[in-house]
């Protein structure tokens, strides 16, 4: 393994298969194109996996969790004990996240990277610990290089563990209170757009609350805009333990060459930070939702990501991924399951010609 | 049954339990709201189902087929020994709606009201042959009022059948090639909007065949305006026999106390149809998605209807609702499975207060 070993080239997709699933969905008896996103994302599950017939049996959800030294700021309505409560409630099988991985048979896989208010070690989570959350961003980085490089390990191993098993799918989740502050802030980076524009009210800021968190973002921005010189940078002081260990699992899981379906606000600007670091990845990435969280938009439009829902979700823990993989899984079952014009008698639609 | 079963009123909503499941959404470990859409219909299927613990196990699909006499004027690119074919590629399982009916673990229930060119008995397939299709619509009533009431009464006899089975959600789907022009021609008159600002491409046509398809709609109403006094007029001079038996379906499942879960532009106008008759019914309708076919945005707000889906599909047979299913049975499992604030010992959101 390299020093930077997240500047390895992703895994190729193969492309011959993926010609091939686009010219069987042409030989499928419906109207061509009458599937919509169905039909695109079989394609590109197809070239994704190297098969003709793409399956989603196994897939495999690693929830991260860590607290931010900005929430003593008063940037979330939520107390920071919740970030460990929220994990004992995974971990409890109670959580949003637990009950979808339960109705999916998916693979729930929970990491701790480091709470400010201590918990019990609970049964099958992974306590990394590697620092009681983030230092306070509005003062000085949230991370130090060292955590940054152990926390992108951390998302990497979780990738590694997922192909050990041999999972088809790869979903992040987070759990973070105050986390949709440093991802604003890095968006804001990132995209090169102003605060306003890009801030919302995550589990439920009112007005003045949304006020003074545009004003913590804008002050931070201010204290460390000069010294990011690139998205490393913008990862490292603006970020987050869970936000990199995500980012460490997009890289990791585009170059072991797993497609992954990538959730909403945190998870997505997490997405384009890995783009930033690898352009190569982004092939790999599929999107599950938008959020209604205001700037989830920008950060999609910034991976030229085309969600597969828009229901108002704004939950995080990965949820919103979560409710897309019945699509994907019936995208599958329609293209490798339908018969075509010839294999049915019917007469082909004539816009196939 | 009365001699227009159809008035009969909607089987009532159960209020209490509808707000008992309002309240146990505020007490689940989330942010309030957060959860989107899956909230709101899980709130929905407690009340319709009387149960604060809403089910979808049992899901029943009704297709309807059936023939045009407008077909004849060129108003789609296919063939009309197609709805036949596609008849027989459900009853084989090879068609997109026979894929999805069996990964939901649902029952397909084939029902062919009458084609235009005659095939074979099908195993499993209801084939009822009211008519050879309806009349050409260019120049004459598509039905008559016999036929329209036969028609009406098979959908309400699928829907009984689907009772007595012990489904939990009904979904009507179409095969009809040409079918979205009496539906075109029937939302105009129902909606009182312009034939250009509904009309659409159906299975594939290009720009002259839309204008052609257009001045035909247009030509039609000429006639038939005049002799539209209401809803059932319009269903019986501009519908076709699955249009007006999915009318009835509708109608039936109201009464029964049996939510469904409307499909694309076709069903949606005679779910529309349906509430002009019967306005009593609107409460059991949800929308599965929103259909790449112009019309239906608009077919969707005389409805009020918010779908769940948006992914650009425009296949009908029932696919744009078999593709919401899983999100519904996700937002029971949500709704029945996540612990509460207090079971989970999390802080309470304050938003809930």
């Amino acid at each position: 393994m390299s020093e930077q070993w997240w500047q390895e080239v992703a895994a190729p997709i193969n492309a011959a298969v993926q010609q091939q699933a686009r010219l069987r969905q042409t030989r499928l008896t419906k109207p061509q194109g009458a599937l919509g996103q169905l039909e695109r994302v079989a394609i590109q599950l197809a070239g994704l996996q190297g098969d003709p017939a793409p399956q989603l049996q196994r897939v495999w959800i690693s929830v991260f969790a860590a607290d931010h030294g900005v929430a003593v700021e008063g940037v979330s309505t939520v107390p920071q004990a919740v970030t460990g409560q929220m994990l004992r409630n995974f971990a409890n099988g109670g959580a949003a996240i637990s009950v979808m991985a339960r109705e999916l048979g998916a693979t729930l896989d929970l990491r701790d990277l480091g709470l400010a208010v201590p918990i019990e070690p609970l049964p099958g989570v992974h306590h990394l610990n590697l620092a009681p959350g983030s230092a306070n961003l509005l003062h000085e980085p949230a991370l130090t290089p060292q955590l940054c490089e152990q926390a992108l390990l951390a998302g990497r191993q979780a990738v590694l563990d997922a192909v050990g098993q041999g999972a088809q799918l790869f979903i992040a989740g987070e759990m973070g209170i105050g986390n949709t502050t440093p991802a604003c802030a890095m968006a804001s980076l990132l995209l090169e757009r102003p605060v306003v524009e890009l801030v919302g009210p995550g589990t439920g800021l009112n007005a003045d609350g949304l006020r003074h968190k545009t004003a913590v973002i804008e002050a931070a921005l201010g204290l460390h805009r000069p010294h990011c010189a690139g998205p490393l940078d913008i990862l490292r002081r603006l970020g987050g333990l869970e936000i990199a260990a995500i980012t460490g699992a997009y890289l990791a899981a585009a170059q072991q060459g797993l497609p992954m379906l990538v959730d909403g606000f945190i998870c997505s600007t997490a997405a384009l930070c890995a783009v930033r670091l690898n352009p190569s990845c982004q092939d790999w990435m599929l999107f599950g939702h938008r959020s209604a969280e205001p700037g989830h938009a920008a950060v999609l439009a910034g991976l030229a990501g085309a969600p597969l829902l828009d229901v108002g979700m704004r939950l995080g823990e990965g949820t919103g991924a979560a409710a897309a993989v019945p699509l994907l899984r019936m995208a599958c079952a329609l293209h490798n399951g339908m018969a075509t014009f010839a294999e049915a008698a019917v007469a082909a639609d004539p816009t196939a010609c």
